[in-house]
Protein backbone atom coordinates (compact mmCIF):
# COMPACT_ATOMS: atom_id res chain seq x y z
CA UNK A 1 0.00 0.00 0.00
CA UNK A 2 2.95 2.44 0.30
CA UNK A 3 3.85 4.98 -2.07
CA UNK A 4 6.92 4.27 -3.67
CA UNK A 5 9.61 6.96 -2.48
CA UNK A 6 11.18 9.67 -5.24
CA UNK A 7 14.66 8.85 -6.66
CA UNK A 8 15.86 12.74 -6.45
CA UNK A 9 19.37 13.40 -8.59
CA UNK A 10 21.35 16.67 -7.86
CA UNK A 11 23.74 17.18 -10.53
CA UNK A 12 25.26 19.88 -12.25
CA UNK A 13 28.51 21.41 -13.73
CA UNK A 14 31.51 21.08 -11.47
CA UNK A 15 32.44 23.65 -8.69
CA UNK A 16 28.81 24.96 -8.85
CA UNK A 17 27.81 23.69 -5.60
CA UNK A 18 26.35 20.84 -5.34
CA UNK A 19 27.94 19.54 -2.13
CA UNK A 20 27.35 22.32 -0.37
CA UNK A 21 23.72 22.52 -1.47
CA UNK A 22 23.00 19.10 -0.40
CA UNK A 23 24.99 19.71 3.19
CA UNK A 24 22.59 22.60 3.55
CA UNK A 25 19.41 20.32 2.52
CA UNK A 26 20.84 17.65 5.05
CA UNK A 27 21.26 20.05 7.53
CA UNK A 28 17.67 20.91 7.52
CA UNK A 29 15.56 18.95 10.09
CA UNK A 30 12.62 19.32 8.06
CA UNK A 31 14.36 16.93 5.34
CA UNK A 32 12.84 13.52 4.87
CA UNK A 33 14.89 12.52 1.93
CA UNK A 34 17.22 9.91 2.88
CA UNK A 35 20.83 10.13 1.48
CA UNK A 36 22.37 7.74 -0.91
CA UNK A 37 25.00 5.85 0.49
CA UNK A 38 27.94 5.97 -1.80
CA UNK A 39 30.11 2.81 -2.37
CA UNK A 40 33.53 3.21 -2.52
CA UNK A 41 37.13 1.37 -2.70
CA UNK A 42 39.19 4.00 -0.24
CA UNK A 43 40.34 3.55 2.77
CA UNK A 44 38.18 4.71 5.49
CA UNK A 45 38.99 7.69 7.12
CA UNK A 46 39.20 8.28 11.06
CA UNK A 47 35.61 7.78 12.37
CA UNK A 48 34.40 6.92 9.16
CA UNK A 49 31.99 4.00 9.57
CA UNK A 50 30.91 1.55 7.00
CA UNK A 51 26.89 1.61 5.88
CA UNK A 52 27.28 4.95 7.37
CA UNK A 53 29.14 7.43 5.39
CA UNK A 54 30.25 4.84 2.78
CA UNK A 55 29.87 1.24 2.16
CA UNK A 56 33.40 0.11 1.88
CA UNK A 57 34.64 -2.50 -0.63
CA UNK A 58 38.11 -4.01 -2.01
CA UNK A 59 38.71 -3.13 -5.71
CA UNK A 60 37.75 -6.71 -6.15
CA UNK A 61 34.27 -6.44 -4.97
CA UNK A 62 33.57 -3.32 -6.49
CA UNK A 63 34.31 -4.49 -9.85
CA UNK A 64 32.41 -7.60 -9.22
CA UNK A 65 29.58 -5.38 -8.23
CA UNK A 66 30.22 -3.40 -11.70
CA UNK A 67 30.19 -6.72 -13.94
CA UNK A 68 27.06 -7.71 -11.90
CA UNK A 69 24.90 -4.21 -12.35
CA UNK A 70 25.27 -3.40 -8.89
CA UNK A 71 26.31 -0.03 -9.63
CA UNK A 72 23.00 2.96 -11.09
CA UNK A 73 26.34 4.97 -11.39
CA UNK A 74 30.22 4.53 -11.04
CA UNK A 75 33.53 6.58 -11.89
CA UNK A 76 37.09 6.48 -11.02
CA UNK A 77 38.57 9.32 -8.85
CA UNK A 78 42.30 9.82 -8.35
CA UNK A 79 42.88 5.60 -8.50
CA UNK A 80 39.88 5.10 -6.19
CA UNK A 81 36.47 3.92 -7.26
CA UNK A 82 33.24 5.67 -6.68
CA UNK A 83 29.40 4.15 -7.09
CA UNK A 84 26.03 4.19 -6.03
CA UNK A 85 24.19 0.17 -5.31
CA UNK A 86 21.58 -0.13 -6.99
CA UNK A 87 20.21 -2.57 -4.03
CA UNK A 88 20.37 0.47 -1.63
CA UNK A 89 18.52 2.67 -3.53
CA UNK A 90 15.60 0.13 -4.34
CA UNK A 91 15.11 -0.60 -0.98
CA UNK A 92 15.14 2.94 0.31
CA UNK A 93 12.47 3.84 -2.11
CA UNK A 94 10.28 0.52 -1.88
CA UNK A 95 10.03 1.58 1.70
CA UNK A 96 7.86 4.55 0.74
CA UNK A 97 11.09 6.87 0.90
CA UNK A 98 12.31 9.50 -1.14
CA UNK A 99 16.39 8.69 -1.82
CA UNK A 100 18.58 11.92 -2.32
CA UNK A 101 21.86 11.61 -5.23
CA UNK A 102 24.27 14.32 -5.14
CA UNK A 103 26.67 13.69 -8.11
CA UNK A 104 28.52 14.81 -11.44
CA UNK A 105 26.82 15.29 -14.75
CA UNK A 106 28.48 12.01 -16.00
CA UNK A 107 27.10 9.70 -13.10
CA UNK A 108 23.29 11.21 -13.69
CA UNK A 109 23.16 10.56 -17.36
CA UNK A 110 24.03 6.79 -15.91
CA UNK A 111 21.01 7.36 -13.61
CA UNK A 112 18.69 8.46 -16.21
CA UNK A 113 18.98 5.15 -18.54
CA UNK A 114 18.61 3.31 -15.31
CA UNK A 115 15.80 5.28 -13.88
CA UNK A 116 14.00 7.31 -16.50
CA UNK A 117 11.31 8.05 -13.89
CA UNK A 118 13.70 9.88 -11.62
CA UNK A 119 14.13 13.35 -10.48
CA UNK A 120 16.78 15.24 -12.33
CA UNK A 121 17.59 18.65 -11.03
CA UNK A 122 20.75 20.68 -12.34
CA UNK A 123 22.00 22.68 -10.66
CA UNK A 124 22.73 25.95 -12.50
CA UNK A 125 25.55 28.43 -11.59
CA UNK A 126 24.33 31.87 -10.91
CA UNK A 127 27.11 33.03 -13.36
CA UNK A 128 24.63 31.82 -16.11
CA UNK A 129 22.31 34.82 -15.38
CA UNK A 130 25.04 37.24 -14.39
CA UNK A 131 26.73 36.74 -17.93
CA UNK A 132 23.39 38.33 -19.38
CA UNK A 133 24.45 41.73 -17.07
CA UNK A 134 28.10 41.25 -18.58
CA UNK A 135 26.95 41.00 -21.71
CA UNK A 136 24.56 44.11 -21.60
CA UNK A 137 27.27 46.00 -19.83
CA UNK A 138 29.34 45.33 -22.28
CA UNK A 139 32.66 47.54 -22.34
CA UNK A 140 33.64 46.89 -18.88
CA UNK A 141 35.24 43.21 -19.83
CA UNK A 142 37.28 42.40 -22.81
CA UNK A 143 35.59 40.64 -25.61
CA UNK A 144 37.64 37.25 -24.99
CA UNK A 145 36.41 37.06 -21.55
CA UNK A 146 32.63 37.51 -22.68
CA UNK A 147 33.61 34.47 -25.43
CA UNK A 148 34.92 32.60 -23.07
CA UNK A 149 31.79 32.95 -20.56
CA UNK A 150 29.86 32.08 -23.50
CA UNK A 151 30.87 29.05 -24.65
CA UNK A 152 31.17 27.86 -20.59
CA UNK A 153 27.50 28.94 -20.73
CA UNK A 154 26.52 26.98 -24.01
CA UNK A 155 27.80 24.09 -22.68
CA UNK A 156 25.89 24.36 -19.28
CA UNK A 157 22.85 24.99 -21.17
CA UNK A 158 23.22 22.11 -23.36
CA UNK A 159 23.70 19.57 -20.33
CA UNK A 160 20.53 21.15 -18.86
CA UNK A 161 18.49 18.86 -21.72
CA UNK A 162 18.79 15.47 -19.59
CA UNK A 163 17.14 17.42 -16.37
CA UNK A 164 13.46 17.96 -15.34
CA UNK A 165 14.59 20.75 -13.49
CA UNK A 166 17.42 23.94 -13.22
CA UNK A 167 17.70 25.62 -10.04
CA UNK A 168 19.95 28.50 -10.09
CA UNK A 169 22.04 27.98 -6.64
CA UNK A 170 22.52 32.07 -6.23
CA UNK A 171 21.72 31.57 -2.96
CA UNK A 172 22.14 28.03 -1.03
CA UNK A 173 19.26 28.52 1.82
CA UNK A 174 17.14 29.44 -1.53
CA UNK A 175 18.06 26.55 -3.79
CA UNK A 176 17.35 24.09 -0.73
CA UNK A 177 13.95 25.66 -0.86
CA UNK A 178 13.47 25.21 -4.46
CA UNK A 179 14.74 21.85 -4.36
CA UNK A 180 12.21 20.57 -1.39
CA UNK A 181 9.21 22.73 -3.41
CA UNK A 182 9.71 20.68 -6.49
CA UNK A 183 9.67 17.04 -4.36
CA UNK A 184 6.32 18.68 -2.94
CA UNK A 185 5.06 19.66 -5.91
CA UNK A 186 6.07 15.96 -7.83
CA UNK A 187 4.67 14.38 -5.32
CA UNK A 188 1.39 16.05 -5.77
CA UNK A 189 1.35 15.34 -9.63
CA UNK A 190 -2.36 14.18 -9.92
CA UNK A 191 -0.76 11.19 -12.12
CA UNK A 192 1.02 9.98 -8.92
CA UNK A 193 -2.07 11.17 -6.56
CA UNK A 194 -5.10 9.29 -8.16
CA UNK A 195 -3.99 6.24 -8.79
CA UNK A 196 -3.33 5.86 -4.74
CA UNK A 197 -6.83 7.37 -4.29
CA UNK A 198 -8.08 4.94 -6.48
CA UNK A 199 -6.35 2.39 -5.14
CA UNK A 200 -6.68 2.99 -1.23
CA UNK A 201 -10.50 3.04 -1.97
CA UNK A 202 -10.35 -0.09 -4.62
CA UNK A 203 -12.54 2.54 -7.10
CA UNK A 204 -11.29 1.70 -10.67
CA UNK B 1 12.45 39.43 -22.79
CA UNK B 2 9.98 38.35 -19.42
CA UNK B 3 8.62 35.45 -19.20
CA UNK B 4 4.83 34.60 -19.48
CA UNK B 5 3.27 34.37 -16.10
CA UNK B 6 1.38 31.07 -15.30
CA UNK B 7 -2.52 30.96 -15.27
CA UNK B 8 -2.99 28.66 -11.85
CA UNK B 9 -6.55 27.33 -11.78
CA UNK B 10 -7.57 26.19 -8.75
CA UNK B 11 -10.81 24.33 -8.44
CA UNK B 12 -12.78 21.40 -6.47
CA UNK B 13 -16.13 19.53 -5.62
CA UNK B 14 -18.01 22.36 -4.21
CA UNK B 15 -17.42 22.62 -0.32
CA UNK B 16 -13.97 21.28 -0.55
CA UNK B 17 -13.06 25.18 0.62
CA UNK B 18 -11.85 26.59 -2.31
CA UNK B 19 -12.76 30.36 -0.85
CA UNK B 20 -11.07 30.01 2.37
CA UNK B 21 -7.41 28.48 0.63
CA UNK B 22 -7.85 31.46 -1.86
CA UNK B 23 -8.29 33.71 0.60
CA UNK B 24 -5.37 32.64 2.74
CA UNK B 25 -3.64 32.61 0.37
CA UNK B 26 -4.13 35.89 -0.88
CA UNK B 27 -3.52 37.14 2.86
CA UNK B 28 0.03 36.22 2.64
CA UNK B 29 2.50 38.65 2.14
CA UNK B 30 4.98 36.72 0.36
CA UNK B 31 2.29 36.14 -2.27
CA UNK B 32 2.92 37.59 -5.63
CA UNK B 33 0.22 35.95 -7.95
CA UNK B 34 -2.32 38.42 -9.32
CA UNK B 35 -5.67 37.84 -8.37
CA UNK B 36 -8.51 37.59 -11.25
CA UNK B 37 -10.84 39.95 -11.23
CA UNK B 38 -14.57 38.67 -12.54
CA UNK B 39 -16.76 40.19 -14.37
CA UNK B 40 -20.58 39.83 -12.73
CA UNK B 41 -24.07 41.21 -13.57
CA UNK B 42 -24.77 42.01 -9.65
CA UNK B 43 -24.98 45.65 -8.75
CA UNK B 44 -22.26 46.49 -6.65
CA UNK B 45 -22.75 46.03 -3.02
CA UNK B 46 -21.42 48.49 -0.82
CA UNK B 47 -17.63 49.50 -1.25
CA UNK B 48 -16.82 47.24 -3.86
CA UNK B 49 -15.31 49.16 -6.33
CA UNK B 50 -15.63 48.43 -10.60
CA UNK B 51 -11.91 47.38 -11.58
CA UNK B 52 -10.83 45.59 -8.10
CA UNK B 53 -13.81 43.58 -6.81
CA UNK B 54 -15.13 43.08 -9.89
CA UNK B 55 -15.69 44.27 -13.18
CA UNK B 56 -19.63 45.20 -12.91
CA UNK B 57 -21.49 44.98 -16.57
CA UNK B 58 -25.03 44.61 -17.66
CA UNK B 59 -26.83 41.85 -18.81
CA UNK B 60 -26.57 43.05 -22.33
CA UNK B 61 -22.82 43.64 -22.31
CA UNK B 62 -22.37 40.06 -20.34
CA UNK B 63 -23.86 38.84 -23.31
CA UNK B 64 -21.77 40.56 -25.69
CA UNK B 65 -18.88 39.18 -24.02
CA UNK B 66 -20.28 35.81 -24.19
CA UNK B 67 -21.10 36.00 -27.95
CA UNK B 68 -17.31 37.47 -28.74
CA UNK B 69 -15.43 34.65 -26.85
CA UNK B 70 -14.11 37.78 -24.39
CA UNK B 71 -14.77 35.30 -20.79
CA UNK B 72 -12.51 32.12 -20.23
CA UNK B 73 -15.53 30.31 -18.41
CA UNK B 74 -19.01 31.82 -17.29
CA UNK B 75 -21.87 30.88 -15.26
CA UNK B 76 -25.05 31.98 -14.60
CA UNK B 77 -26.02 31.82 -10.56
CA UNK B 78 -29.40 32.77 -8.88
CA UNK B 79 -30.03 35.15 -11.82
CA UNK B 80 -27.05 36.50 -12.07
CA UNK B 81 -23.41 35.88 -14.77
CA UNK B 82 -20.04 35.73 -13.49
CA UNK B 83 -17.24 34.97 -15.81
CA UNK B 84 -13.31 35.35 -16.15
CA UNK B 85 -12.77 37.92 -18.36
CA UNK B 86 -9.90 36.48 -20.86
CA UNK B 87 -8.52 40.01 -21.61
CA UNK B 88 -7.33 40.58 -18.26
CA UNK B 89 -6.12 37.42 -17.76
CA UNK B 90 -3.79 37.61 -21.05
CA UNK B 91 -2.60 40.89 -20.07
CA UNK B 92 -1.27 40.23 -16.84
CA UNK B 93 0.04 36.86 -18.16
CA UNK B 94 2.17 38.60 -20.89
CA UNK B 95 3.41 41.60 -17.91
CA UNK B 96 4.80 37.77 -16.39
CA UNK B 97 2.58 37.85 -13.89
CA UNK B 98 0.63 34.67 -12.57
CA UNK B 99 -2.86 34.72 -12.38
CA UNK B 100 -4.54 32.88 -9.95
CA UNK B 101 -8.06 31.71 -10.68
CA UNK B 102 -10.66 30.20 -7.91
CA UNK B 103 -13.42 28.45 -9.80
CA UNK B 104 -16.02 25.63 -9.81
CA UNK B 105 -15.20 22.57 -11.45
CA UNK B 106 -17.50 22.88 -14.10
CA UNK B 107 -15.84 26.61 -15.15
CA UNK B 108 -12.55 24.72 -14.95
CA UNK B 109 -13.16 22.49 -17.82
CA UNK B 110 -13.81 25.59 -19.68
CA UNK B 111 -10.71 27.08 -18.84
CA UNK B 112 -8.56 24.09 -19.70
CA UNK B 113 -10.22 24.36 -23.11
CA UNK B 114 -9.13 27.93 -23.87
CA UNK B 115 -5.78 27.43 -21.96
CA UNK B 116 -3.98 23.37 -21.66
CA UNK B 117 -1.20 24.98 -20.85
CA UNK B 118 -2.52 26.38 -17.44
CA UNK B 119 -1.69 25.02 -13.95
CA UNK B 120 -4.69 22.75 -12.59
CA UNK B 121 -4.55 22.43 -8.84
CA UNK B 122 -7.88 19.57 -7.70
CA UNK B 123 -8.55 20.54 -4.10
CA UNK B 124 -9.51 17.64 -2.54
CA UNK B 125 -11.44 17.16 0.48
CA UNK B 126 -10.07 15.39 3.65
CA UNK B 127 -12.63 12.70 3.69
CA UNK B 128 -11.38 11.47 0.70
CA UNK B 129 -8.53 9.98 3.32
CA UNK B 130 -10.93 9.64 6.22
CA UNK B 131 -12.71 7.51 4.01
CA UNK B 132 -10.55 4.59 3.67
CA UNK B 133 -10.03 4.81 7.68
CA UNK B 134 -13.66 4.21 7.86
CA UNK B 135 -13.81 1.46 4.99
CA UNK B 136 -10.80 -0.38 7.57
CA UNK B 137 -12.35 0.34 10.68
CA UNK B 138 -15.63 -0.71 9.85
CA UNK B 139 -18.20 -1.44 12.03
CA UNK B 140 -18.54 1.62 13.41
CA UNK B 141 -20.70 3.14 10.29
CA UNK B 142 -23.67 1.53 8.60
CA UNK B 143 -22.79 -0.09 5.11
CA UNK B 144 -24.97 2.45 3.51
CA UNK B 145 -22.85 5.28 5.12
CA UNK B 146 -19.91 3.83 3.03
CA UNK B 147 -21.60 2.92 0.06
CA UNK B 148 -22.97 6.55 -0.25
CA UNK B 149 -19.61 7.90 0.67
CA UNK B 150 -17.84 5.72 -1.60
CA UNK B 151 -19.83 6.86 -4.61
CA UNK B 152 -19.01 10.40 -3.87
CA UNK B 153 -15.18 9.42 -3.64
CA UNK B 154 -15.63 7.85 -7.00
CA UNK B 155 -17.03 11.29 -8.67
CA UNK B 156 -14.68 13.34 -6.91
CA UNK B 157 -11.73 10.90 -8.02
CA UNK B 158 -12.98 11.16 -11.63
CA UNK B 159 -12.96 15.01 -11.49
CA UNK B 160 -9.77 15.05 -10.63
CA UNK B 161 -8.80 13.76 -14.25
CA UNK B 162 -8.52 16.84 -15.88
CA UNK B 163 -6.29 18.52 -13.30
CA UNK B 164 -2.38 18.22 -13.02
CA UNK B 165 -1.72 17.91 -9.11
CA UNK B 166 -3.96 17.25 -6.62
CA UNK B 167 -3.83 19.05 -3.08
CA UNK B 168 -5.66 17.08 -0.05
CA UNK B 169 -7.37 20.29 2.26
CA UNK B 170 -6.48 18.89 5.53
CA UNK B 171 -5.25 22.07 6.90
CA UNK B 172 -5.71 25.47 5.24
CA UNK B 173 -2.07 26.85 5.53
CA UNK B 174 -0.82 23.01 4.30
CA UNK B 175 -2.70 23.31 1.61
CA UNK B 176 -1.70 26.77 0.75
CA UNK B 177 2.12 25.82 1.16
CA UNK B 178 1.27 23.09 -0.95
CA UNK B 179 0.14 25.59 -3.99
CA UNK B 180 2.93 27.58 -3.64
CA UNK B 181 5.29 24.93 -3.95
CA UNK B 182 3.06 23.46 -7.09
CA UNK B 183 4.21 26.97 -8.40
CA UNK B 184 7.50 27.73 -7.63
CA UNK B 185 8.02 24.00 -9.23
CA UNK B 186 6.60 24.71 -12.25
CA UNK B 187 8.65 28.09 -12.64
CA UNK B 188 11.71 25.80 -12.12
CA UNK B 189 11.04 23.16 -14.72
CA UNK B 190 13.78 22.87 -17.68
CA UNK B 191 11.45 23.12 -20.52
CA UNK B 192 10.44 26.30 -19.14
CA UNK B 193 14.07 27.68 -18.18
CA UNK B 194 16.35 26.49 -20.90
CA UNK B 195 14.79 28.70 -23.65
CA UNK B 196 14.95 31.17 -20.98
CA UNK B 197 18.89 30.94 -20.88
CA UNK B 198 19.17 29.89 -24.44
CA UNK B 199 17.45 33.38 -25.36
CA UNK B 200 18.92 35.54 -23.11
CA UNK B 201 22.19 34.28 -23.70
CA UNK B 202 21.55 33.82 -27.61
CA UNK B 203 22.45 30.40 -27.97
CA UNK B 204 20.62 27.55 -29.99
Amino acid sequence: MKERGLLIVLSGPSGVGKGTVRQAIFSQEDTKFEYSISVTTRKPREGERNGVDYFFKTREEFEHMIENKKLLEWAEYVGNYYGTPVDYVEQTLSEGKDVFLEIEVQGALQVREAFPEGLFIFLAPPSLSELQNRIITRGTESEDLIRNRMAAAKEEIEMMDAYDYVVENDDVELACERIKAIVLAEHLRRDRVAPRYKKMLGVE
